[in-house]
């Protein structure tokens, strides 16, 4: 940790700040400039709360050397994360495709998509039971019984299946239900939810938030892992910007500065990232090019009078046509799919 | 409900969306153009799944004509919400300022600095018993016990007391306490906790989401209010933009912006949206001349040494001198403080 | 157009707006809903100074149907745009890849990035003889000496080349040497520059301004094609966003929008988005995968040394490395490179 | 400036930085964490191209501990620059207001709204002669023939004038005419431009950009006055982020980050900002409050026929008014208007 003393800073303010530094247990190296003194400190920042120095009279600014998350970086563990849910590994050499609906709407229709899609060559269905809609008058998901018509799909397909949670008092259900539970954009800092998923021995789907740095989002990641669950998976989704031609903007760098910084396996969604279909299979060849562990991808058989988020569904036809193309791809890049 | 066809749709796909509009209740009328058709549609779009419509075939896009809230907008109510707290008024002509530490430490420092804001001219005493912290290694709050302690200052001191849930779980014991429900920035899109505040009888502080738009603002408060509590105030604390200088951007244009939509009353945090409290006093009186409704302020008597957010405090003396200053300013616009 | 009344909005003001539209040569239907009214009006916008209708009294909102570019976008021209300069096609099957450093420093120098780009495969010389750098203490380009080392670069090795122009009065002066003219990101809304290299017969390499939207960039487009020159060459180098791992967000989703859009090619900047040499390679070949028209890559041959923007620079046998890796991809896509 | 070295880092390679620092002047003090060294480096890092020690092997970060603007800031000058204009003072404790259309559209309007904002307090009359439109198809201004009327208003009304320049081309043109040359915000960083106004004598207003942050803005400045003219006015006009019921979200916040960072004057554009005249009177009281030293209002005589911006102008009335509100406010931040 550095600290910047503010050009006004007298000797004393410096000499308080070493003190202060000194109680904490850091060690300290003052380094005097023309107009201004820093103070380099040894010893681990963040069992410290760094406002008790920040906050002090002579203080201008406080530059981290360490990351803020140690069990999501790669300071501890440096080799990649591969996460087994039977025998679907995630992080791996094989890519791993999720697809499905965004709501489950009735057995019939999600069992169809279902048996489409694992033809097709995805591993793990996805479906909401429990939907975060931005208005209370938009259909908020079948709950239980969604998770029900999941399981019994699981059941029919041998599918692997991926469902979000949205409230703490759900989470044991719907990971008696699940093998994969789904965190939401807008639940990335819902701190408890985190930590409550944490407490499961299922592995955890953690979306960036819309606003969320990859540094934030390392730290929803570290919430998980610190509650006693190492199975997390990112999923980029799309951050918020003043563009208004997609949904969202895609941020695919997000892959190489994941896989820089971190040794969790990240997937990419670009159905929510876009909201429109016919931005899905670029994306979706962009992501596997620039290295992604898998993809998320929204399938409808008929999108037309999806309940949710049909703009942005592919049809089960041209979602296998998808994943035709992406197999090259994926093996230009050494992986499988 | 205006339904813009693509140029290339065919007269069938016009028909089409003309008898499935006229199914769905809506009365319609295409207008013809030289290369565009567009649809107009007379009905409540807010009973309707919109996205039956925009992934038909042929349709570009659809254009709202009505906004999307219907409780928190002024078509049903013109005349401005006020929100009563005892005898404290939220949303009328009398300034309200709610001051206090981010978090609750202990009793006597959250005692001490409860009679100076009341001294200063606060009216509502602020604190945090359960803090959402990007990191699972800070200070998490004090929980039940900082409740108690906010309970005993409001018996010490008659201010009132805000103080954030940020779990569904907990709505029912906080909300037994205190007199106004914090929803933080974080969770302005945790619907469901939306949904349990909006069930209890309490007034909900709504914070902005740091890269929510207004209108997502004004559903959030259409949750609480169709949930059955009609008592929301909204609370701008700074939006994320690439500006690095504050901690994040204040969107003091809200403050007009809510007032033409909405019947709410709204307050500002200068302190959360800079992070620093230099830039709080400025923000402040500029906030009340746009204005706002009130002002939320972090004030610590010791921020050096405080466990949270000790570099956005104002000491009790500046938050006394900048109650005096904003007076003028209040009455320059016709307001009491 | 459509025009939305408010819904305070009287029948004389109605009538007003329609009047008003007959007089400038639109065909009106109004349609009357039950709390508001909209006018549908049929004509060429684009002709029309719009405000001279959203200031009338009553008005609420002006609905565009037909985007604001005409010769940049698909409406008089479907088929894509391919820019022939020499035997080097843009925007065709083959990709084209421009390579080089940031600055232009010294002949030999440069002469050697030069047969190293070619040797891997690069059609393109990249190189800034002026600079458009944020600091004035900065190294601001080598100007006309540039031009002249880049134009023996050409001799010497037969590739093409494209160099930055940042001045009306230079425009001259740069298009006589250069093959490309490039136009910067923060030169994007520089009308005057827009029209000067718009008048030339040079094709036009132009940036996307930092927080830019495409349909701005494509009206950006529209100035240079309207002042005589079609041959525009569009180019993504990153967005503005509050992320700050990577300098900007390449937004890759720019890539199937523009091709929706625009009969233009698109060509993406790796270097400059991300700041960083690490992540040019993963982000080249998502572009690619994505279905750039080529890419533009910086290179140096002594990184550490470089005046302007070594970090992001790759080393000629990185750059060779990733131009190998690049083919399958490009195979993938039904592209050669 | 720190040079953060990466946990990888040799011994060797912390040698050769220090080494290299010594070689360009600067004393080093390294300090050798557990994980990581920095180096602590005292000299001038502004006479230095900090990339010669970013990009040596085994650098993780450069932290600089000065700003980068030197002249713009208050290193060297702690007193507010007040910059005079004939009788017009700006920076001092009377607040200055600049008023007028958008663009100048014939003598007889021009004229009686120069008189009418004179009337009402204004003491600088704007207008656009050269305008930077979007669409290459919107009116572009009366180029000379309206900075002949702009003289001709100053002649009759004694107000001093400002208007926009946005070709290097026209400088001396424009400023042969103007009081205040203005530097828009798509102009921030043409750097040509910059530094051709400040090789002019007259003041310069510079707009911020609309993604760009303070200290770009202000590096903005420096190249004015780098190149020898100190009188820059800074203007914020709005910046833009996801929010869509404003044009751009105005940062007030830049008052005091800018009162902090530098000795010039900053002056606030509502009109721009919101891009809707019925909130530029609640946020131009704001800006008085948070400490503005004036303002930058759009006022046309016939907003519904104007050619430019009509819909974020205030009538000639409606700003007398807002006069009046303001003296108030100016007076409780210890101004006068």
């Amino acid at each position: 940790m550095i600290i910047i003393m503010s050009s006004s800073a007298t000797r004393e303010q410096v000499d308080n700040v070493e003190r202060k530094l000194s109680e904490l247990g850091f060690k300290t190296h003052p380094i005097f400039g023309d107009i201004k003194t820093v103070i380099g400190a040894i010893g681990d920042k963040r069992l410290l709360n760094t406002q008790l120095i920040s906050n002090m009279p002579g203080v201008e600014n406080l530059v981290p050397i360490m990351k803020p998350y140690k069990l999501a970086g790669k300071e501890l563990k440096q080799t990649p994360t591969i996460i087994e849910i039977g025998d679907v590994k995630i992080g791996g050499d094989e890519l791993v495709v999720m697809a499905g609906p965004c709501a489950i709407e009735n057995e019939a229709n999600f069992l169809e998509t279902a048996v489409k899609v694992k033809e097709a060559g995805a591993k793990i269905l996805r479906g909401g039971a429990f939907k975060p809609r931005t208005s209370p008058y938009a259909f908020q998901g079948l709950e239980e019984d969604g998770l029900k018509i999941m399981a019994a799909a699981r059941e029919a397909t041998g599918l692997k299946i991926v469902t979000e949670v949205v409230d703490t008092r759900d989470v044991e259900l719907v990971s008696s239900y699940t093998d994969i539970i789904q965190i939401g954009a807008r639940n990335m800092q819902n701190f408890r939810l985190l930590q409550e998923a944490g407490s499961t021995q299922k592995p955890v789907l953690l979306k960036r938030g819309l606003s969320a740095t990859i540094e934030e989002w390392l730290m929803a990641a570290e919430y998980i892992i610190a509650a006693g669950n190492k199975d997390v998976i990112l999923c980029e989704r799309g951050i918020r910007t003043f563009e208004t031609a997609t949904r969202n903007t895609l941020d695919l760098s997000a892959i190489p500065v994941v896989k820089e910084a971190s040794h969790l396996p990240i997937v990419i969604d670009p159905s929510h990232a876009t909201g429109a279909w016919k931005y899905v299979a670029p994306l979706a060849k962009g992501a596997i090019a620039t290295g992604a562990d898998g993809l998320i991808i929204e399938v409808h058989p008929d999108p037309a009078n999806a309940l949710c988020d049909g703009p942005q569904s592919l049809r089960p036809s041209k979602f296998a046509q998808l994943m035709k193309e992406l197999e090259p791809i994926a093996m230009a890049v050494g992986k499988k799919i």
